[in-house]
């Protein structure tokens, strides 16, 4: 059985809904799991998940909770302890290197010794992408390590990549980014030829900044060669038509991206609340119309989509967001569940060093 | 009266929604109009209007069109015949230089001219953008032009610049684009003490990538200059929540940001109607559900915002978007014409040097 390092202390609601959500996509997803940070507090949250033999969750409908059947006696976990975490605000690299016996460092030790497959944080992504790469170490021929997320549109997800871990970028690292991206899409999506874009201003060839236009002719050779789908340039707005399926970028424009999406989506669902709010009418006819606006918000809701996926790193490495809840929780480790039988890092070292 | 030059033949909908948009803004602002494009289609439309006696307009609602009243006769134009149009995806250096009797190009000349104080394009933005760079030429002081954009938001609009005049940017520029900004807040949207941001992925000082740190000090000396009021880093998702009035970026970040926001809005509207076409109490709940739907959409339609302001150059230079309908064209119209009696060239040439 796989086993699943779980940085049990990171995340705005650890450890309960860490060690919550971890046990359900142990559950769901017949993976064995080694919960690491205090043991006091993992142990008295699974003690209590065992007297209760459920969770709540909303399944991520913003709607009423649920009951989760979770069957602890069925469920093949370790917990190592850890004494230290690595709080949000604390500056990246001394704390990596300090805190030797941080919940994230010892989770990602789990992995670099051969315990566990993956690793799953929900803690700082500075941390986590820190830990991951001075633990884990680089594929061999990979540049730098990138994340990709996969984002919800209308029909079938598109994966962004790179989605903040390299802030300044070189065409050589995009290049090698929509090789990642594409190996991630084909075997991990299942799409088998997937449409790779480059994010730019403009439509065109030629349109964009400096590094698109350094970049263009690159994934151009790589189309030459077979090795890619090269679509083209990708514009903010055609990012959710499936116009490509791989959408490569820097860390800059794609956090930029990324967290535009959720803002503009946040907004948006609260004014049209704000709207059926404005008279008697509305507060009736919102309530009617919840059941329907749930469904869409559930479509798009990130917790639905798991982690991000940090691909270069020897090792899966899976970074959930920081307001992570159980739900959320159980889909990163679903993330890293699914990437684990599909042997990736052979096939993106493979294709960045053919 | 103030005088507004119009290329009448740029956009999808030219010269026909052009034509209404700037009779209908002519008639509600109190302006006139140099109408510059091919004399017969121009004086056509206005024709048919005046026959008429109304325009039909859905006034950014998407919903049923309504009459609006044109008195053709109480509006003071001019029509200037122009002979060529460029084109959406013409090489824009070549056609501006090539072009010179463009409905673009002769509609700059009218303000370089001094016929006209403001122009209004919504043909391709490169073209209108380079030839309002030509023609017009940059405020003293001024290293580069940039596009302002005014997004919605809960409350208060928000400032975005650069929108997408400049792929590539140094710290300088963008030191420049946040003086620009802040004059645009505090003279035309009337906020006393604009807060500036720069866009950023993280929200500490020290996070983003380099054009971001160089940046980061040149915006704090501005501040303890008390030029502007300085508020450190915005998160994408942060751009709507007024942490800052002003957002300062580089173009290809700000069109990105400006992309996404647009298509993220347009899918998510796409599937709360998918969501309640589902099934048949779906579609009664949604019909109930319309005018609310309906109002919010209004809130946040482009339409209502206007044009993008070309900052920085001398004279007023209005970018609409290129699918504008007469009610967009209206407030791209609006847009130039509240920029008109403030002076603010100046007021940016004096903050510049100061």
């Amino acid at each position: 059985m796989s086993r699943i390092a779980i940085d049990a202390m990171g995340g705005d609601y650890a450890p309960r809904a860490i060690v919550e959500g971890s046990l359900w996509a142990a559950q769901e997803y017949g993976v064995g799991l080694e919960l690491v940070g205090k043991e006091n507090e993992i142990q008295a949250e699974i003690d209590r998940i065992k007297a209760r033999g459920y969770i709540l969750s909303d399944c991520g409908t913003k709607g009423h909770k649920r009951r989760i059947k979770i069957d602890v006696d069925k469920i093949d976990y370790v917990i190592t302890h850890a004494t230290e975490v690595i709080g949000m605000g604390e500056a990246v690299g001394q704390s990596i290197r300090k805190k030797k016996d941080s919940s994230i460092v010892a989770s990602v030790r789990a992995v670099a010794e051969g315990r566990c497959e993956a690793v799953v944080s929900a803690g700082s992504t500075g941390a986590a992408m820190a830990a991951s790469l001075f633990g884990l170490g680089r594929i061999s021929g990979v540049l730098r390590p990138a994340i990709s997320v996969t984002l919800p549109t209308m029909n079938k997800p598109v994966v962004l990549i790179d989605g903040g871990a390299n802030a300044d970028c070189t065409a050589e690292m995009l290049a090698q980014f929509a090789q990642m991206g594409n190996v991630y899409a084909k075997y991990i999506l299942d799409i088998e030829r997937p449409k790779v874009g480059i994010l730019s201003i403009g439509e065109e060839e030629g349109k964009g900044n400096a590094l698109v236009k350094d970049t263009y002719p690159l994934l151009k050779e790589l189309h030459d060669q077979g090795r890619i789908d090269f679509v083209g340039n990708i514009e903010g707005k055609e990012l959710f038509v499936n116009k490509a399926d791989v959408v490569v970028t820097d860390g800059f424009a794609g956090n930029v991206a990324l967290k535009v999406t959720e803002g503009t989506a946040s907004m948006l669902l609260k004014m049209i609340s704000r709207e059926f709010k404005s008279n008697i009418l509305g507060c009736i006819i919102g309530l009617m119309a919840k059941p329907f606006l749930r469904n869409m918000y559930k479509r798009i809701n990130w917790e639905g989509f798991g982690g991000m996926l940090l691909l270069g790193v020897k090792g899966i490495s899976v970074i959930a967001h920081g307001r992570s809840s159980s739900f959320a929780m159980k889909n990163a480790v679903r993330v890293a569940a699914t990437t684990l039988n599909n042997d990736i890092n052979k096939k993106i070292a493979d294709n960045i060093n053919r």
